[in-house]
């Protein structure tokens, strides 16, 4: 079986590091060539385009930023579904918006490749500590086929959402929405604790040994109480490109989502003022 | 040691049960006296006034409704503070306004007998289980003192925020706003599952054996996902009554809290829709 992998960005190097050690070699693309050269320094081997990685791959991994992205490496003529061959599979991990997920597989369907929607949920050092969880969907032969290679990816977990090939899509946006939520109402909380005068980090203590005992508070609010923004381990930016799908979801299903509405004009406020490269925990700094 | 127990509400009931079966007898109030015929089958003794318990009382343990509720029986002639004898402790759960508190405290200390802030976490079937955590502070030493009697009420944990009297009331106010945070969050999230086409509950499933695997995702969800709004562990206008609260505080500290206030504004919505006396996931009803 020969592995590709398309997307060296903060997420993808570690994941496509952990299918190198795993398979011994692995054909790499990205769109800014310098940010293969770690994975090159390990033994993966470059290809100049797309096609050429398609042309070469049985199963090809793809983590590319956004809808965008995504579509210019799998709809092109030079693309993925085009240029797979009949039986390959396309993995993608992007988080991206149901319609997008649903479309590209009719078109790898159409190309007799398949599309499967596997959006991952962890920070990059999950990816290192191979802790990652897969959400996925989409024909379950192909399914059962690919679950070592999630594995080999750096899946703890693998959950999976059926046959409709954008459930996973949708599942992840639902899950996005419920830690940006979760952040935001953890620095209200800590601003309103400090300003009340009282120990922020011993109330925190509290409530994750108890209530909210769980990685999401654990995790964030030591950003928070530590304000520690930078470096960025999943970018304020991309917080609100995902934000904005959830906002495009719940129009295009007709949810009514105050929270959603919410965070997405903090996060641009937060853009606005220059945050965009700074982890999203900073929508904090929205605050007064 | 004489204890006492005011306030037999949905809470403060099975608290007072913890307290007389520990104690094989208790002296007990309540404003609505039939709601006493629980715990006086049982064995406890009921008094005809506040003045009355408060006479008799070495510890009094008050669970009423609000901060006026609280008030009443504290500061008026025949109320707490002016009838306790000298080095009596009043242990007060009620979810309070941090100001409230800091001046009871006051009152208290000018009588000459103690207030110690002890607001509780846990719906009443935690309490039956005896695994409340109380969040306390005041005077170090009667702290030390009552900790017993916190663990005969139900006490699994207590949690201590220092010498401020309103210390502990400030930490309930910011639990509260963040678990009804979560309650909504979730809420929102789960609509958009479903009118996305995915499964709600094994979204959810995903997320409370990962991410969020804490009691606060785990019990409300569950509610949510069944909408078993009644009948009510906590009710909606008790809620609302707390998230009044955590704005009062907001705007007295300068604290900007937008899911704050927003919480408010569906709290607001759903009593005016006549869910005031469903449980408070019922906030999910605001949302079409």
């Amino acid at each position: 079986m020969q592995i590709g992998f398309i997307g060296l960005g903060n997420l993808g190097t570690p994941i496509a590091e952990n299918l190198l050690q795993q398979h011994k070699q692995l054909l790499v693309y990205n769109r800014t060539a310098s940010k293969a050269q770690p994975l090159i320094d390990k033994g993966a081997t470059i290809c100049s385009s797309v096609k050429e990685l398609a042309e070469k791959c049985d199963i090809v991994f793809s983590m590319v930023s956004d809808d965008a992205a995504l579509n210019h490496i799998t709809k092109s003529e030079d693309g993925l579904a085009a240029n797979l061959k009949a039986g390959a599979v396309h993995i993608s991990m992007s988080t991206i918006l149901p319609a997008t997920a649903t479309y590209l597989g009719a078109l790898h369907h159409l190309h007799r490749n398949h599309y499967i929607a596997a959006p991952v949920m962890g920070r990059p050092e999950a990816a290192r500590a191979k802790k990652l969880n897969f959400l996925i969907s989409g024909n379950a032969a192909i399914i059962e086929i690919i679950k070592p290679f999630l594995r080999d990816a750096g899946a703890a977990g693998i959950w999976e959402f059926g046959m409709e090939t954008e459930a996973a899509n949708t599942a992840k946006l639902c899950s996005n929405f419920l830690i940006i939520s979760a952040i935001e109402s953890m620095a209200e909380g800590i601003n309103l604790a400090k300003k009340s005068g009282i120990d922020a980090t011993q109330w925190i203590n509290m409530l994750t040994q108890t209530l909210f005992n769980a990685p999401v508070y654990i995790n964030y609010s030591n950003f928070l109480l530590k304000e520690a923004f930078q470096p960025a381990a999943f970018s304020l930016k991309l917080g609100l490109k995902d934000v904005n799908l959830v906002n495009e979801q719940a129009a295009e299903t007709n949810t009514e989502m105050p929270i959603g509405k919410l965070l997405q004009q903090r996060l641009n406020e937060c853009v606005a003022k220059g945050y965009g490269e700074f982890d999203w925990t900073a929508i904090a700094l929205a605050l007064k």
